[in-house]
């Protein structure tokens, strides 16, 4: 067990946390965009893998301004997502079908960040860390967009299509 | 690969995804509630952990209505962040602070809950199955109302407690 802790260590512990997490969606996200056969999702995608390149130096910079480094934990949680999401790639043909389900594991990616951001920002504020909390701020709103747009991407057309690819082989409900 | 599936498919599969989860968090809840030690918080996890009986109830229900069984698949994003949870729980000492980590891995397990709901919602609407999307909507308000509720402990004084927990060692910060 390690020592005796405070509100700022578990705080720089989830931040390094998140960078564990940001650095292996930057190493999923190309395979998941390979995965997809929507432009518009696929467009979304490359943008979403930018802004997270841009969100994982943020963090860096964050932890760093605090004398520390990013490096050093391991996120289970996120492998555990991706791991969902390599699965869905790999067992379902490529179409508008896996591009629905892939959405939805992308969309469970963005609430673990969404989750985590927000904890964050709530302890930086505690802290009275008041750059964190700018930083921490602007990047949530950023996964919270994120998370919309792959709403709309589904609910404008992909989950229609998805459910009319096999029209012509009957109504199976 | 599986055969080419269609929107029914992968919303079931989604389904059994989801029971995976739930039955999973009502093995792990109970060692979550042992290692907290705010009063508010194991009562507000104890309530939580009904609540997600009756849900995993309720999602096989929903899949016993399509004909098919709800085993069958093993949800490895949340036994991720169910591991991120027991590490926290294993690692830090007990007392306010472990209590403030521990509320953001169960906000995670939220986030993955209300994300997945989220989308099996938007499945069951397309699909025009009305019981399912009225079904899983009231379950989608259970855990939005069960992450804000720890938002609010959180904020509601843990936070300071943590953060004030060491303040007799002098500012660390």
């Amino acid at each position: 067990m390690r020592q005796k802790q405070d509100l700022k260590d578990i705080y720089l512990h989830g931040l390094r946390d998140i960078y564990s997490a940001e650095t292996q969606i930057i190493k999923a996200l190309p395979k998941v965009i390979d995965a997809v056969t929507s432009k518009e999702l696929k467009d979304a995608l490359n943008r979403h893998l930018q802004e997270t390149k841009q969100q994982a130096e943020t963090v860096a910079d964050i932890i760093a301004a605090h004398d520390e480094k990013p490096e050093g934990e391991h996120c289970k949680g996120m492998e555990g997502l991706l791991k969902e999401g390599m699965d869905i790639a790999s067992e379902f043909e490529a179409g508008p079908t896996r591009d629905a389900a892939l959405i939805t594991a992308c969309q469970k990616v963005e609430h673990y960040e969404i989750s985590a951001y927000g904890s964050m920002r709530v302890f930086a504020k505690q802290l009275g860390f008041k750059d964190d909390v700018k930083a921490l701020n602007s990047i949530f709103e950023e996964e919270t967009n994120a998370d919309m747009l792959m709403t709309e991407i589904a609910e404008g057309g992909l989950n229609a299509k998805a459910d009319g690819e096999f029209a012509s082989a009957g109504d199976r409900r």
